[in-house]
């Protein structure tokens, strides 16, 4: 064979470049000079497509990551006496070093949660000691849409958490790293399952999504994000040539490329979920609703497949395993890595059976 | 006149684009699946060309901002009751909406600079209460290469400071946003007048060079840098896709980019400066040393100029602007701008005569 | 009945007021003028009372209170990026209102314990991720002693514990707000099971055990106190009257009166205890080793029982109740008690069974 | 002389004791068990007083220290991205070791003042950029009553600063470590000078004015202290026996003894000042408004005088010092400390004339 052949990984979808129509319009964008910070048009006409995506006058700000979409939402919206429920596997908690509690100096209160999704009987297990001040006081639930598992709350999952959320005061926020995937699967336009069920503030993730790099935190009542502004810049979030960041989510937002993108990565997700789930030594250990299959292999079978395939294992104890497809992953990537899975569990099925 | 003539503005460096060859090196660099949060092969690559420019075993992170930079470094080195020395127009105190005070919880020790620079004088005038709990204790100076003034420090005003930090005890930090400018003006190598001449840790900024933004922070001592991949994660500002920051880099060192960029934009400021410094009403305030000129001009002057061009008002009450050019500034643009604050100036002085 | 008969209540060891020695004492330091800030003779001298006693030249630190005390001592030993890992229901991570989170901005790694006690492979549950830059990095391990559930740590278990952060590098600190109940319980010098047992820092109560306030933090490495002054007194913590705090101490370590309330309170408990573990209704459900007994009673038991005696209803789910006794608790105190108890239990079983 | 005269010093009125019936007050609350964390009675009751004497619904806190008073009542009010504009020799800038800083994470915005107090000109001279995201944004205003410098603001002044900070939407704070020291110069109630003239939030200091320490914090409008219980408790200055804080304030508003004290330390240092302000060699260099006397002496006076007398040299470089008087100075104290001043500065201008 002349040329390795080009594989794209089953990591992460954050392995995947940009997307070219993403590329072309970072050069589009490198025209002269614009107003630094975001006072320039691009981005206000950036903030204007998502505002008409979401067919509501949301609040838009663009950052640099998903830890600085999470973190500053919650910081901003929140003192630091404050708590936040979570599920023990939200980013947010696991994810992102601590960062919640040195910017916002509050605490996250956490449930456990086997597919990454929190439910009313959840969050109110964690709804204890209101007034109390000897405890943070629980004043926010994030969830994760789609979830770290890759699994998809419904619209109507969401507005029950609104429900209790407007019952007890708390703050619905909703880390949407990977929301186009979500709305992908449902079928719904974003605002539909986000601030229109109930969601007070969320990312709209782009990085994951084909970026190069960038976030934008949406609030559904522009009143509370009126200091938002000083809260990025004192979080260090603020680009000043946000051009370029406007400019790729403008590419993002123009002819569904988001929703086409997020699609066809959960179209491969579950091309690569047929190829495997029957297999003997594979057991799919989560519903595949995105872009991510989870699953428990041979623990032997690991290494040689990691050979040619990155791929994250996600529990070393249990031999669970992560499998991410991406914008650019391939039918060609798919069934090249299925084969190489049924193979090489295969291997493993057998010798452990000698 | 057919079409409107494209003119770049006075504001800042960071209203100019990308440069064409970092723009190329974007669009290569976007390329099939690469290992996120800078464990890919780009990102090690360009680590090494600063090395290989600083002709010393650097330790080298690349962050989104300048803020960021600072801030993290300075956070990464000191615990919270030891405070940082700093001049009082210092960006780490005045243009970062109190971001050190957040993420480092300590106090920046500021001094009056009239012309941006510290002195082991001025300096010597904050080390004070030593061993005191009731005070910030000094821990380290910060200074700004180029400054915020567009003044630089000589390698021997930076050894005399660097010399004072030993002795007491301080590190000394260097934010070089614009640290190319200082290069060019200097004509010595990078490592010369920093690590070099006593700087424990620096920015070299790229944003304000000719990227769509990345710094680079730079430990002179790697043992004090074991710790900043923590911090820099905790504090937001790890990028996933991290080759999309590295290749900036890589192609600002490429064939001296970085160099070339820099010296442009001094010319072009030293152009704008002889155009104007003998103008009657044009008070040129500071030394032209990178790419900014500073002048006091008749109030009335400047809504006329700002028409055309944007640039910043420092100073309301003394009527200071400030003019900055950048890698893509023209002659064509610094004559017509030199044109027209001749103009202007001269109706507002002859107005004011009148 | 002419008078009501003063009762002494069960809700926690802190409504008791101070010692009649203590309140002494605090009259004595009343003299005339004394050095500010801990720099008197009569804080000298309380410190070298607690060397003694611990037989080590410890380092020694006052605090007004117990949040404190684990906070600062924690903060001061760690980076926000490490986390520290302790039990789920630790006062640390329950009852300080996000103290740690907001003053040392990192992450608590908790672990469910059912009986307030960490054990080795409870710790191993979150020493993960060393090294990986998304995670919080486990760093120190905390333990109470006496537990919040009054249960004890033996010598052997701290070891076991102490040897596991060795081989982690992580550092073992003891949040010892009861600790001379567990003093009292073991017959052991506090050195025997806390420095000597590999505690790097522990607290030394003495608000729950008779004083009006006041707590010790200790060092067993000096080197790692020496910037615990500032810590202090940036945390807010530093009395300028340090005088009426030492002088506490000096009457708590003066003829053993430390260990003798603790052993009184421990009495109390045990005789609560032994009143009421074979009541039908009643289900202790921790050991009883210091001066709390937890048990479950019937719901309906608790209301009658609080209209004479205060105490917690530790979770109301279960209807488990904390009875704590306290250095001032009197055997007519715990019999009156203990009578009620058997009559509102029984009362309430029997309405149970109609 | 058989014994040694007991004489009191000029360092600090925190190096005095407590008053005699403070101590009573204290020993009189050590009765029997009492709710904890300030759910007692005796808390109600002083809070009460505090009320009354303010004649206004009032909202009080009680804290341990001067430095949880002011960071904690700031932190409460304001959000990180705000600043509060204070004098550079404000204790909160200078004496509390960057505790605003790592509690609030904000900015002091700081102006020179030559006599320790604010005056509405220097207020808006750090007034600007309001609005723009690059700079803390001003929120606050405040003033220490009495100053620093024994200064005391009019209440005509105070009113004046209340003006400026409602155009300005700024809150005006006062730290009132030596509000009583104030309140007996200006002959007023205390209202009068501090809610009652647009004060939003102050101390009201017990710890300088003959307690062993305990200070209030005092809201003029209960909405917003409406979450200052948290910030208290995880600021880490939630009293568990908070009777003992309280009753401490109870003596201290009995019969004036808070004025009476304060009148007191005045005269005495009034006294102080009438015996060495004519003295040749003595500079007094502030007014002497409440019970603190500033003067330059020659710089060799300085040791011979500390051999007896404590007390602070409060510039080392213009050889000025600190005098201060607290509740138990007597006029034997201030009559042998003015002779001796008389003499030494005498000898040492007797020395330099030579």
């Amino acid at each position: 064979m002349a040329e390795p052949v080009v594989r794209r990984h089953f990591a992460s979808d954050n392995w995947a470049g940009a997307h070219p129509q993403v590329m072309a319009a970072l050069a589009a964008a490198n025209h002269g000079h614009a107003a630094s910070y975001g006072e320039d048009a691009l981005t206000a006409h950036a903030i204007e497509r998502i505002r008409a995506l979401w067919g509501a006058p949301v609040s838009v700000f663009f950052v640099f990551n998903g830890t600085a979409a999470n973190v500053l939402a919650l910081a901003s919206a929140l003192r630091p006496y404050q708590g936040v429920i979570c599920s023990d596997v939200a980013h947010l908690n696991v994810d992102e070093c601590g960062a919640y509690e040195r910017l916002a100096g509050g605490k996250l209160l956490t449930v456990p949660s086997p597919d990454g999704k929190l439910t009313p009987a959840l969050v109110e297990s964690r709804i204890s000691n209101v007034g109390v001040v000897h405890s943070s006081q629980p004043a926010a639930i994030s969830i994760t849409q789609a979830t770290e598992y890759g699994t998809i709350y419904t619209p109507g999952e969401i507005a029950a958490l609104s429900r209790l959320a407007r019952e007890h005061g708390l703050l619905l926020h909703m880390d949407g790293a990977r929301l186009a995937n979500a709305a992908a699967t449902l079928g719904l336009s974003p605002g539909a399952f986000t601030t229109g069920a109930g969601v007070d503030i969320l990312t709209l993730g782009g990085t994951k999504n084909g970026l190069i790099g960038g976030e934008a935190v949406i609030f559904a009542d522009p009143d509370r994000a009126v200091d938002f502004g000083f809260v990025r810049k004192q979080g260090m979030q603020l680009a000043s040539k946000m051009r370029f960041v406007a400019a790729q989510f403008e590419a993002l937002l123009t002819d569904d490329l988001w929703l086409r993108s997020a699609a066809h990565a959960n179209r491969m997700a579950q091309r690569l979920y047929h190829l495997v789930h029957g297999v003997p030594g594979v057991e799919v250990t989560q519903r595949v609703e995105a872009n991510a299959v989870f699953a428990r292999i041979p623990p032997r079978a690991i290494a040689p497949l990691q050979e040619h395939f990155n791929f994250l294992v996600w529990n070393e104890r249990t031999s669970e395993v992560r499998w991410m497809t991406a914008f650019d992953t391939t039918t060609e990537d798919v069934d090249a890595f299925g084969s190489a899975i049924t193979l090489e569990v295969g291997r493993a099925t057998a010798g452990a059976g000698r």
